[in-house]
């Protein structure tokens, strides 16, 4: 009947979007508040800042202290997003307490990837050389691909299968050619294009063709379908994913439909624990994490479990 | 890779679960304002209201009014609930309008039964007897079977299967007895208990024992499962499933965890239509219908296509 996964690894990524949407400014000490509590979930990969433009994303412009004033516990890694050199030798400053690895990262969607960053394809190709080049010079490992707007895009419209299995080897051989070994890539429903039919077609697609590869998934919840297109994931084997406590990230209620957040951490915590796949996550300290999070951005989040509550306390 | 069905056929609860429940009270000619929009969508069966006591259920006292107000649609079949005799007698006098039909109905929680109905299993199978009689003698046809708490109970626990097989066995008992030939079975998960493996193990255990039998899910959404749970049950072939306009229903914003709303129509609309799967329903117009129902309510509905749009716009 199912096929599911003994375990998943969860990279909480609440911090990171969540605070860098939210309109109003929120007080350094309370985003590390939260930082510190979700390290004592069991999460063990929290991406808690990015270093970018304070002009353009307010809300990170205190990224700095949020790195220096979290305590580090011993055994999560805490990391970083940067989109440039500039970014990226901001988190090397921290290097004694941030996790930093670098990524080959390709858009499937050429229009996006254009509007974005000014780059065709060929651009954004030749670029990748360039950055893992930047990463080997700082000793930095280069262990992730990440594939953008995977399953569809807002500019370009359904992307074909066939394009993320091209962008795949194209990320394969650039790691090849500068003598790199990713250790997974992930497959991001950047714009909340994907149902659970497409993941499961592009998965089985990546999988027959890199069997050896490993695949992630960031997905967005903006329709609604992230739990669904998580457990299709889970059907295809997926054990790693990112996710957002309280699904922090987006604000569905204030109408930033096109920014709507990851995956609701503690919702995917529920549905995998309650399937039997394992987490490592303790639930009701997540729950509790998310609530800290309504309570910090000072509205409702969407999450579900957090607001329905679990099932363990009715199993006496 | 998919065994998913060509077309489903999804029964609109909203404007029952949701009216039902809203605090405040809500103009008769609003909610007639909905389900005559909601009849225009394609949807073709409508559960409008139910004729319950108006001193337990205030947003039901106007449902005379409501039915005696809406403007029928050919080719819509609207009902209602009842869950009494005396209700059921309310019906009646509107059977020029309303598509009276009985159901026999077990609970798979007996704590459950007997909290709500003061009624064991015994007490609770017999009272079927009862009933199906009733509806013979008003020559109302039975044509449904339900399986409340099919999944789980916040009285009982997990139900084991084989207690949903042995109710199911019970139903068609019953049926048979009294020569009436049920067109489905409802699995009610009331009280959100139920995982997409749950659905499967379900779904899959009947389908093996009663091969004939269609059954239909009906799925609230208080932990985030509605939309992944209807999916497992369209691996698993299932075509008929309830749901409510913007998740009508429930509103967990206000605390009310406990009585989230069923899966939202629009999403599930949504998730069946961008895989393949016919449902003869407008989305565009099943939105402008959710955009209604927030409007009528006065507070944010948790339906999330209706917030993060189609993908239809981005396909020129």
């Amino acid at each position: 009947m199912s096929d599911l996964p003994a375990a998943v690894h969860i990279t909480e990524e609440g911090p990171r979007e969540g605070f860098q949407i939210e309109k109003g400014p929120i007080p350094t000490a309370r985003k590390i508040e939260l930082i510190d509590a979700l390290a004592q979930t069991g999460l063990d990969r929290i991406q808690i800042v990015s270093f970018v433009n304070p002009n353009t994303v307010p809300g990170m412009a205190d990224a700095d202290a949020v790195v220096a004033g979290i305590t580090p516990r011993p055994g999560v890694a805490y990391i970083a997003l940067w989109l440039n050199e500039k970014g990226f030798e901001r988190a090397l400053a921290y290097s004694d307490r941030l996790t930093n690895t670098g990524t080959i990262q390709l858009s499937a969607s050429e229009k996006f990837s254009i509007r974005n960053q000014n780059r065709d394809a060929a651009a954004q190709l030749s670029g990748q050389h360039a950055i893992v080049e930047m990463y080997k010079a700082a000793g930095v490992p280069v262990e992730r691909g990440s594939i953008m707007a995977a399953f569809g895009c807002n500019f370009e419209g359904d992307i074909p299968i066939a394009r993320v299995v091209s962008l795949t080897q194209q990320i394969l051989d650039v790691a090849k050619e500068h003598g790199v070994t990713l250790k997974y890539i992930t497959l991001a429903d950047t714009m909340a294009w994907a149902t659970p039919l497409s993941i499961k077609r592009t998965v089985g697609s990546l999988r027959e063709r890199f069997p050896d590869m490993d695949f992630a998934l960031h997905l967005h919840d903006t329709r609604g379908m992230a739990i669904a297109n998580a457990y299709a994931g889970l059907e295809m084997g997926v054990t790693r994913f990112d996710a957002a406590v309280a699904g922090l990230g987006g604000c569905p209620f204030a109408g930033h439909a096109a920014a709507a957040g990851n995956v609701c951490t503690e919702d995917l915590v529920f549905l995998c624990e309650e399937m039997g796949i394992k987490t490592g996550v303790d639930l009701d300290a997540l729950i509790a994490c998310a609530k800290l999070a309504e309570d910090i951005v000072g509205h409702p989040l969407p999450g579900s479990v957090m607001k329905g509550g679990t099932l363990a306390r009715f199993r006496r």
